[in-house]
Formats: C-alpha cells, sequence, structure tokens
C-alpha cells in the first residue's frame, strides 16, 4: 500500500497535538516542533526535574518546549530556558532530529547554551521543575539501569559531553 | 491543576498508538516501546533509508522497531535487525530513553550490536527499507543543516560513536 496523505481522516484536533489516519492505516500525531538546550556548570549537565503525565512520573530531561508560532529557533531556546530555569547564555544550533518518525512529526532542535548568565522567564502555570546536576555517565547509567526516567534530547546531550571528554 | 489519570477521556484506540484526554487538558499517546539498534562497518554508522509517512519524505535512521507483546528487549533487536537488514550479531543494551515524555509514552532501548553476521528475517509488508553508510560526522552535520532528516536514536548513536573516537 502505497501512502497518500490526500486520504486523510482527522481523528483529534487539539492543544499540543493532531491525530490523523491516513489511508486507513497510518497514524500519524502531527506535532510541533521544540528546542532542547544542553548547559553545563562544573563539568555536570544541568537538568530539569518535572512529573511528566504520559509517565505518570517525574522525568530528567535538558530544559525543552515547544517552539511558539512566529518564533525562530533560537529565540524559542532563549525563552524556555529562562522559563525553566532563569537563565541565559550564547546560543547556537547543535544538531536536529525527529522523536520518533514512524507516528510523529515532532522536530527537536539541540542548542547548545554557553557562558551562562541569569535570565529572566515566567515558569509556565502547568509546569513544576527543579534544577538538578549530573554527569553524562550518571544520567546514561540511571537512563540504562532504569533508576532514571531520561528524554531523547537529555541522552544525545549525554554521549556528546562524553566525546568531548567530559 | 494535578494531572489525576482518574480522569481520563480515551479519544481513540488504534493499531499502534492510544490517545487519551486527562483531565481535559493533557493529551497523552500510549504507544509500545521500541528496539534501535548501532552497529557500525568500517568506521561507519549502518543506517536506514525509509519513507514515513507522518513526515511525507524518507529518513536516514538507524535499525529500529516495536517490540512486540511478550518479546524481551535484546530478542525484539534480533527479530528487527534480521528483518529491516538480514544481520544478526552479538547485542547489549547500551542506554534507554522516552522519546517525547511531555506528550508520549514511548520508551526507546538503544541496542549495540557487535561481530555482525548475515540472519535471516522476513521484512515487513509495509516498509521499503535500503541501506546506507555514514559517518557520524556526516550524519550530524545533514541533520543540522536540514539536507537529512534523522532520528533521535541515531543521532545519540552518532554522538556516542564520536566519544569512542570514530
Amino acid at each position: 500500500m502505497k501512502h497518500n496523505p490526500q486520504n486523510r481522516q482527522t481523528i483529534y484536533t487539539g492543544r499540543v497535538l493532531n491525530l490523523h489516519l491516513d489511508n486507513d492505516y497510518w497514524e500519524i500525531i502531527e506535532h510541533k516542533p521544540a528546542v532542547a538546550i544542553l548547559a553545563t556548570q562544573d563539568q555536570k549537565m544541568l537538568l530539569v526535574r518535572q512529573y511528566r503525565a504520559p509517565l505518570q512520573a517525574y522525568t530528567l530531561e535538558i530544559p525543552a518546549g515547544l517552539i511558539e508560532p512566529g518564533e525562530d529557533i533560537l529565540e524559542a531556546a532563549a525563552r524556555e530556558f529562562a522559563e525553566e530555569c532563569m537563565l541565559g547564555g550564547d546560543l547556537s544550533l547543535l544538531t536536529s532530529f525527529y522523536v520518533s518518525p514512524g507516528f510523529c512529526d515532532e522536530l527537536v532542535h539541540l542548542i547548545r547554551a554557553e557562558n551562562l548568565r541569569p535570565a529572566y522567564g515566567i515558569p509556565d502555570d502547568d509546569e513544576e521543575i527543579s534544577l538538578e546536576f549530573l554527569s553524562p555517565k550518571e544520567l546514561l547509567e540511571g537512563a540504562k539501569n532504569g533508576s532514571l526516567k531520561v528524554s531523547a534530547p537529555a541522552i544525545s546531550a549525554a554521549y556528546l559531553l562524553l566525546s568531548e571528554g567530559l
């Protein structure tokens, strides 16, 4: 069967995602793109701990959030970094990836923040976030043994830091 | 507002995902866990190129697939690696991560395959896959400049290989 996006049934249109069924077969989630920010302090990764409803559990992630309409990538990163961590810095794009392209179009841009400095942001109402600092090895080991629930961008960031000798 | 999974409305129950709305607010995708396999040949990453309906485009990913009910992680990895690449190997768990825990519970286990050897698998009907080989740097650069559409596990795998000096 060949995918034909003209043969699309929209099942749900929502706040952060839409669900379509193409050809009565492909279940497709439309989702805004996101940014995730890699920052370090004293050789450790800056991580955010927060409750995530889909897991009914707390995760460890690097700071991240959705790009709003009209924002460019680095603007979104600066806003999210300020909202979640009250921090700013010199921001640059590291790379970009699709979180799970078999069912979802979400694209994440991995951003590096250097020369950190205080910045003012207003936290989202629906987020309660605390900061933690772990070495890349601690994060990867916790994710492997199941003691930590870790996001995809945080794992990429951890391996990147290992590649820089951290 | 506090998340209460008892206050759940199921919007859609499907083939690879279910959609719930909790507290009339949180849009939650339930999705099976997956495996993704890192293998190298001649200093290059083994990648699969395939059409992905959500992007209406071809992606470059490391071999990956869903864990079927009753399968353990390494069994699923062996099956997917055989189905997609007609290859087997010595398999071990590297780490695990949630692809996008803000809306989805999908967990991906990143698996290393070493000492590659031929293996017989029956490709999925709905997948047309070709193999490609790129260095980690080529993959990361293509993902950054937008010339390649790359999956999250492939990006983690690329940084991991850089950390090993590849």
